[in-house]
């Protein structure tokens, strides 16, 4: 671990994840500086940072073993491992006390976290669902999984188990952000399930392992499934309902907020009805309006791919492109875009000209094969 | 009858409802003259008008008697019992092959049109609906009646039925706008509910007494549902439904445009959950929403009083009007807006000062009864 990780590692120990003074704290210093002031204290530092610094400081290795006897590690904005996108959260005002992109994440699964969060989508809703909802969450799930979309949701009880379900039965990989350790089977009766998302995709924690869930943690960690998305959907909440504060913060970060309609007798709908009257989210009834909503456009020739060959295939074009801009304007890294361009070509689907990338479209295909 | 209200009586035998040739027609002349025009024929009247046009004059005597015998009477345009919003209809380009107000409607009930419509939202729907398009409709329904605004429908199976069966049990009036003669129960099991409407409420219809509904003039009815109505909500409809298309008059007429939603998997909820994400119409879940929507707000303090006295209440401020005013802004005859106020008097919720009336707020109670 490198000693910025370990120094953001150390602050996530003593500061409270989304404490708003972390975002000014951060603009003005690296942060090893930062944790060095907080081991020192004085007047500018919070008190129970720097009251909790040596404690912090020293079970940081048990940290990290405890993690890696669960498969999981910890990584830090700034580094290729790092999804970008959660770095918009440090431009928001922030929704009640809460603001900021995460320290660092714990990240249990094999996969990379920014090529399977390429192009994610949330679908999250009420712990207390109808059947109704829970097989309007899986069905969304499966098919935006299905597209090669990560689905992203909190794993509780109700909806959110229901897209992580329906998105491992597309096939596709799942993201759980959970509001305790990524080694705390919370809820317990999901320790399978949380086994199983870990397997084919990853379970990530802004707090360390072994941290209990508490009641702010869980708004505080909807910051993350909403950052983390493209989309988020609400498929099932009453009013006042946890996930209409995911919603709240993805309409803050400009991503695409949606809710499935349900009953008007139906309680469980109560908060996605006044969501779409509000302005605040878009209906949709389905899978196909969920992507076309989040991506613009729901692409039927699309090759099954994974998720990142998938996004380079929606940026691809009939006009050639370098493998460096494809990269800089997707956010991924270079060696991820060759990777996504060579499983794209076993499909037949893009062409390359020297150096350059591009669609191959149907109607120029036999001209392909023959330049 | 007057001699115009007879001219376009027969030229309703002769010209189809909603030919668009009839708008520009009374553009350039009186109804007389456009009838003696028929009558007498040439390059410019179509030929089946003027072919038509003696059995027509020889019919009127009889369609009158036979209205009459159920208690309908011919009303036309420019008369004080005439809906002036109907004229709407006449500045429009029309949906289909079909445009303009129609030429007169007869009227099967004891009320009075401009009263009883006062301030009417139309409730419609599919034919074969669900259960819980059933409740919807009628909840929504009872509320608007219970709130004084008459509730508008189609008297077919399905939504329509429930709308005015639910307009009924909140105390309220209901419209029944018929594709057939005031005196012809279409559907035939809706014999009952139709009298029942002409009883408590009105049947009204373009189409002449004894006259058989066909599939175009359900189209052509429906642009008479939307103009008449301040508000239209469709409570279950498929894609491509008929409900649809008094939808899309409505959007037309510049009418507040509601949907119901309901389950994502009911087909029945597929055309008003198009509606919604293609920007066609506003989601609403109660009666309370559809007043909100189609009026600005709900007034809970709202006397128990009629449509029009209601209308009146609305139209009220704290500010004296003189009664000629708010007949003019409210399309209103000075004789009905007299006794609407007589009615709110009795309330107690206005004053009149001089020749002018406002509204008793709760707070200057008090002093109106010193002063």
């Amino acid at each position: 671990m490198t000693r910025r990780a370990r120094a953001l590692l150390a602050l996530s120990l003593v500061a409270e994840a989304g404490d708003p003074r972390l975002v000014t704290w951060r603009e003005r210093c690296d942060p090893q500086e930062l944790w060095r002031a907080v081991v020192r204290g004085g007047a500018e530092v919070p008190d129970r940072w720097h009251a909790c610094a040596a404690d912090a400081e020293r079970s940081i290795d048990a940290l990290v073993r405890r993690a890696e006897s669960v498969g999981a590690r910890w990584i830090v904005p700034g580094t290729p491992a790092w999804p970008v996108a959660l770095d918009d959260l440090d431009h928001l005002d922030g929704v009640g006390q809460m603001a900021g992109s995460p320290l660092g994440l714990w990240v249990r699964g094999g996969g990379d976290l920014t090529t399977i969060a390429a192009a994610p989508v949330a679908v999250v809703g009420a712990r207390t669902n109808t059947t109704y909802g829970a097989e309007c969450a899986s069905d969304i799930a499966a098919d935006c999984a299905d597209q090669g979309h990560a689905v992203v949701s909190g794993a509780a009880f109700g909806i959110d188990a229901c897209a992580h379900r329906g998105a491992l039965m597309g096939g596709g990989p799942t993201v759980a952000v959970m509001a305790c350790g990524v080694d705390v089977d919370y809820p317990k009766p999901h320790a399978a399930l949380l086994r199983r998302i870990a397997e084919e995709g990853l379970v990530i924690s802004e707090f360390p392992p072994g941290s209990e869930p508490q009641k702010h943690r869980f708004l505080v960690r909807n910051r993350i499934i909403a950052a983390l998305s493209v989309g988020v959907v609400v498929v099932e909440a009453a009013e006042r309902s946890g996930s209409l504060n995911t919603l709240n913060w993805a309409d803050q970060l400009g991503r695409t907020t949606m809710v499935v309609p349900g009953p008007v007798t139906s309680q469980a709908s109560g908060g996605t009805h006044r969501a779409v009257r509000d302005g605040k989210a878009v209906l949709v009834t389905c899978g196909r309006d969920v992507l076309a909503d989040t991506f613009g456009f729901v692409d039927d020739d699309a090759p099954p791919v994974g998720p990142a060959a998938r996004r380079v295939w929606v940026r691809l074009g009939a006009d050639p492109e370098p493998v460096e801009r494809i990269a800089a304007v997707l956010r991924l890294g270079t060696v991820a875009v060759h990777r996504a361009l060579r499983e794209l070509e076993r499909h037949g689907v893009v062409v390359q000209e020297e150096s350059r990338w591009r669609r191959r479209t149907p109607a120029a295909a036999g001209q392909d094969e023959v330049g």
